[in-house]
Parts: C-alpha cells; sequence; structure tokens
C-alpha cells in the first residue's frame, strides 16, 4: 500500500524549519505532496510560480519523494482528492499547535478518513516562521541559516527591484 | 432573588456551540441575556437585524429563559445596567482561556460586583467559532450540524445573492 | 427555583484563596455546599473535624448561605444526591486549568446533568495553595494574609504540639 | 519499504484511548507494535501477563497490523533495535503535550534516526486516562465506554477477589 | 562595570505596568534605555514626540536610571549599538510569553551576545495593555491607575480634539 | 553598587543546562551564588557534599563570579540574607514557567525587596533536567553532552559501587 502526506502552507518563502519537515515526512511516507495555499486575499511577497520555483530548487534535488502542487477550497477536500491518508504538520510554540489542535479537529470532523500528523521540528527551528524572516530581512538582519540560499538571493532581488 | 446572566458576542452568526452555552446557562440562571455586541469598526456578514432575527428563530421555542438584546459601550457597565450578576463565557481552547482570563480580570476592575462565570462546551463544540464556520461555508464545505439549520439557509441565500 | 453548587475540596487548611471563590459563589447561588474529601489515602495536616471546625469558624458568620459537609465517593454522585445543579471549581495557574477541564470533562460524561462553573479567584490569590502555605510555615515563613487568622493559630498549636 | 512504529505505554489497563490511537495508526503504518513497558518500580493493577493478555484480546481481531511486545531499557534503543521508523504518540490536553515534546525532543538527540509521531485521539477520548479509570472504578463509577468491555469484567474480578 | 538593559515598547500611551518593569529593570541594571519602536506601518494614537514627552514627565522624576530614547531597525542590532548586555521583557499571561520566548530565542540566534531578561509584572498589572486601556477609553470606561494620570489627561484632550 | 543573584536548585547532579544559565547570570551579575537546598525529605543520588565537590570542579576554574552554597529554609529569607538583589532561574517548558511564575509570585509577596528574573536556557537545554538525566543513565543510555564529563565519571563511580 502506498501511503501519501499532503504537507500544506503558503511557503512564502519556504524556510530551513519547512524544509526539517519536510525531510521528516519523507522518510515516514512513500510521497509527500507539499501543497501551496492559493490565497487570494492575503498580499504574498512571492508569486505562487516563484514559489513553486523555489521549493523546485531546494526540493528536487534533495527529497525525490517531495512533490510540489498548488491547492485552493478545503485542504481535507484537496487530500481526499490527492487519495493521501495523511495532513503533515509541523509543531513549533505551544500556542502554535493550540491552533493547530483546534484546525485538526474540524478537519477530522469534515473528513474522519484523513488523519492529521504532527512532527516536531528541530530545536533551532522551533521559532522559525516565513513571517520573522521576511520581518529581519525588511530590517536589514541576517537570515543565513534561516532559509536555503536560493531564497535569500530571491528576495534581495526581489528587495532591490523595487 | 432573581440571577440574571449575560451572554456576550458578536452571533455572526449563532453556532451550535453558541447554543451549547447558552442551555447551560439556563439551567443556572433565571434569565439569560444573549447580548450581540454592536461593533461599527467590523466588518459582519450578516447585519444586526439579521443576527437579531436568527437568534430569534432558534432561542425563542426552546430556551424560553434566554432573552436577545443589542448592547454598545463597555460590556460591564452593560452588566450592570441590566442588574446582572454574572457574565458568562464558554471556554474552548487554552489560548482561548488567557485571554478571557485577561478580559475578565480587567471587568472585575472595572465593575468588582459583576462576576465572570466560564462554562465548558461540550467536547465536539470546542473548535467551533463563527469565524472557522464561514470559512469552511466559502471554501465549499459542509456546515451541517455546526450551525442551526436556519442559519445554513440565511448563508445560502447571502452567497446566492451577491 | 433553588440553585445549590458544590464547592469540593480537601481545604487542609481552608485559604483565603477557598474564602474568596465561596464569597464569589454564594453571590450566584442560593447555597453553596462547601464538601470536605474524605480521602483515606493522604496524610493530611488536620483531621476532618478540624478542618469541619475551622471551615465553621471561617464561615458561619459571614457566609450564611454556606453549608460544611463531608463526602466520599464520586464527586459527581455526591452532587446528585445533594440536588447540586453545579460543582464550582475556583481557577488559578493554566497548568491547574488543564487538570481542571480534564476532571470536569470526565465529570459531565459521569452526569451530564451536573454543570462545573469555573470562578475566577482575585490575582492576589491567584498562586495560593493549602501546600505552598503549609511548606512555607514549615520554613519558618510568615502566612499571615494567607489564611484567616485562626487558622495560623491552630497551624502555630499543631506545630508546637509536635 | 515497511514502516513499523512502536506505540509505548503502561496499558494497565488499555483504554478507549489507546485503541483510538492504535486505529489510527494501523492507517498510516505497515505494522505497529504495542509496546508494554516493563517498570519495576510502579504497583500496577494487571501484571504484564494480564495486559498482554486483555491487549490481545481486544487487538488480535479488529486490528490484525498491531503486534504485542514487552520492553524494558530506553525506549528509543528499543525502537531501533525493532527497526522502527516511528514512536506514536497520542497527544490529549496541553500539559501533557508539553511533557511529551520534552521526551520526544530528548529521544532525537538520543536517537535521530527515530521520528516522533503526535496523532490526535477523537475528542470523547481527550480526557482519558488509565489513572482516572481506575480511580472512577474503584469509587464506584461506572467506566462503560471508557474501557472495552474485557477489560471491565477483569477489573470486576481483580476487585472480587481481593 | 556598567550594566545596560533596552526596555522597548511602542508605549502608545507609556501603562503602570510598563512603569512597574521600568523599576524593577532599574533596581538590577546601573541604566535603562525605555526604548520607543518607530513603527511607520503602525497608525498609533500618539505622535513619537508625545510618547517621549509622556514618558519624559513620568520618568525623569521618579527613576533617574532610565534614559529614554527612540529606534528603528532590528533589536538586537540597536541593543548592540547601545553596548547593552540585555533586554528586558514583561512577563503577563502565558499565551504572551510565548510569543515572546520566540522572538527572544531569534534575537538570540541573531546577536548571541545580548541576554533578554524576564521579569514578572504586579498581579495587577498582569492583564494591562496599551491596546486594552485605549479600548475601555475609547468606550467610555475609567482608566484610572490603569496608566499616569498624565496620560489620562493627554488621551483626553486628544479625545476633545477630534 | 555590587548587584547579587542566587541560583537555587538541587543540582543532583549539575546538568549543561544548568552551567549555561549559570553562564548568562554571570554576565549580568557581579557575583551569582549558586545555592544547593538541603532538602532532608528527598532522597538524592549524591550527597551535599559530593554535589559542592562536583559544582567547584566546573564552577571554579570557568566562571570566577560563581560562589558555590549551601541553604534551608524560605529561599527568599536566605537571599535577603545573602544581600541579593535576584534569583535566577531558567526556563525551559511552558509548565515549568507555570510553576515557576507561582513561585515567583509568592516569593515577592514573602519579600518584595526580591526579584525573580528569569533567563531562557539554549535550546538544546530545553528539556534537559537533571532527573531525565538520571533516568536515562539508569536504563544504559548515553549521557555525554547532557553533563559535564566530571559528572559522567561520578555518576559510573557510584553506579559501580552499589
Amino acid at each position: 500500500m502506498t501511503r501519501r502526506a499532503i504537507y500544506p502552507g503558503s511557503f512564502d518563502p519556504v524556510t530551513n524549519g519547512h524544509l526539517d519537515i519536510i525531510e521528516r515526512a519523507c522518510k515516514l511516507f512513500d510521497d509527500v505532496v507539499v501543497a501551496i495555499l492559493l490565497n487570494p486575499g492575503k498580499q504574498p511577497m512571492f508569486s505562487i510560480e516563484e514559489r513553486v520555483a523555489m521549493l523546485g530548487d531546494v526540493l528536487n534535488s534533495t527529497f525525490p519523494r517531495a512533490k510540489i502542487d498548488t491547492f485552493d477550497g478545503l485542504l481535507v477536500d484537496y487530500a481526499v482528492e490527492k487519495k493521501a491518508q495523511a495532513i503533515v504538520r509541523g509543531i513549533r510554540a505551544i500556542s502554535d499547535y493550540e491552533y493547530e489542535l483546534q484546525m485538526a479537529l474540524m478537519n477530522r470532523r469534515l473528513r474522519p478518513d484523513v488523519e492529521t500528523v504532527f512532527l516536531m521540528s528541530a530545536e533551532e527551528n522551533s521559532y522559525l516562521s516565513s513571517r520573522l524572516v521576511k520581518e529581519i530581512f525588511s530590517l536589514g538582519g541576517s537570515i543565513k541559516g534561516l532559509v536555503p540560499d536560493v531564497v535569500i538571493e530571491r528576495m534581495k532581488q526581489k528587495s532591490s527591484s523595487k
């Protein structure tokens, strides 16, 4: 039996915390779909195409089991459509976890056949988030080690082209 | 001595979690005022009139002790004006509770004679919120069992009249 | 309709935090049964008789609505037998609350007709517990203001008669 | 590739909360080893043999992927010896989760190749524990629906043979 | 060796909770820089100049060790530039603390030589925030005792000049 | 003005997490008293003399500002007697912090002139505790990197001399 997990997110941009979880998920599942949420309401830093490209640069060589996709609509409907058994979420701080638990319980109510699986990121990634990375970058701080180098380069290009 | 409690909220729209708390409050108090906050800053889904009407449809037949009202200004001033002994709050997740505790301590400082009473919603309602219901609905998910049927109908009317 | 609440505990000894909650409960219910748990497994500082006597000294004059009783067996069975609508619990720190929530959910499953009501103690009592009072006293610290004066006297008698 | 998970615990006795997690784990892994910790320090209600027997009664017919085993020593060493990729833990309350997170981080430090996977139990099992079940039973409360019927029978036998 | 701490914030306006922390920090450090964040994105109630003036009115006479400054950019870069050993943060509720911990870990990663020091505010200030003070004021509630009197006056002036 | 802090604990044995906090405290205070609690009720692994000796081995060369002492009675009374301005506590997980906050509030009530200062341990030490180290050691796991090497040696001596 092939086991597939969805790892959903905005990935705007992908951080080393995301990669950490993807690596762990790839050891547990036969394939892992890294699914970028199409969220028209939010003003992202990178377009969907740019996010797909960055994830591709980072994942393709290292994690052959990881596939990149985009989705809109309900996450659990997407998971069922993709025939995935599980949704993978990285847990970081406790307050995150509260929200994650609430979403997971609602997702189970909507689709009892999709399990939410929580994985722990490495300690040094436990406080990493795309939002925080963008904030540090905009204030002139170094984000080396927080995101892949290719993301740093693209953020610098974005910034200088403004 | 008659004991009155205020159950404040936006009720945009009323969920089965709200009804759960109202039912529990009605067993403990002689009357329960379900008080809709007039919040001009927020862009609601339903107008105050529509929210009053929906609450009326749902409460009148089932909970004779529940009255519906609207208020603006400070909640504790409203409670004193209504001669209520208590403000009822449903507790759900821990993070909610933190915020609730902070508000309750401030409310006590402003009006020490009004007690905040925390009631526990049923487990299956612990992750329900008006915001989440609206999000699921907008993404095409089923909200059957999350809100009263009359609310589902009105949400569909809203949606189709856009 | 008469509304009765049970306020259960070990009261070994009663603290000002307990009295704070009893006072608040007396404003919300027609009568409040302060119910001392008979716990044969634990080695208490004060015997049941002494705890009843101390509670009597403190409550009788000030809180005419509070009755003192003892119980063993399941709390919810005792509450039903006493025809109580509610169990009152004071909430202090978050970690307490977690445990309280767990017990309240189990109690509701055992007896859905008894509601658990959470009241907030005053800020200055939020970290008070019988255990902490006994520890401070045994280390020679002052417990003035943490427990009623009559309790301090009895703790001193206990201590000197050893 | 075969994927194996360890689900460790005392199972003294197995509850419906444990079964809930085992069922979910069986959907995600090729086989799930339900591993009873041999803990000589603790005074259990049931002997290891009795616990193995009860788990056997409950699991064998329903969950063909679940195997029963016992272990002592370090959990992660046992997991490596069993060639398991993952340790499964059910998350219930937040405070539990704190402890679980701490253990999982230490386990990862000891054996980085074993992943801890957190699964969410059903809401109605979120406050269930072997300890609580034994407490309710000893106080004469009904534990129907909290543990499998075969466990209730054995608990009654234990109790009457004393 | 002179020890300097930074106490950063928006101080829009300064509350008695802020003053509580400043007072405690002044007992532990040789000098305490109260550093107002220049946040162009947010719409404040008071201009930077007004906030500096209000802090000056309140601090100068009472806390000679406290200096007032403004900053933009990364907090840790500012702290290093100011040759401060520590960043002081007041902890209030648990959920606050989660966020504070996350920021402090990131700050340590960016600048390992600046320590974040958490101090506990007095219980009666534990639920105070500039945001809540402004909300209560705008709803006609009394903020006496929540902020210094000079702040109340300035808030009244703001309000009447609109 | 000389500033002194107390860092209290059982140190049975000292871990790398303790050393982490001591190092951070030494940067903020002129001297740091590492104060071992004499707790006659508990059965320690190491005697007070052994704990003093191990701390001496580890601290003397590296942290000249750290002094080692023992105390019994109330911590805050000891701090006042030692003319310390502060008690230093390392914060690890959230649930710890809850307990720490409760103790700190009580300590402030007993002695308002002694401030409790919370410092964050490094991420990789956030789940370390003396209890956990002893448990891993007793189960045959490696504690290399969790405690100083001198402690590992002494634990092995203890273990082999039994």
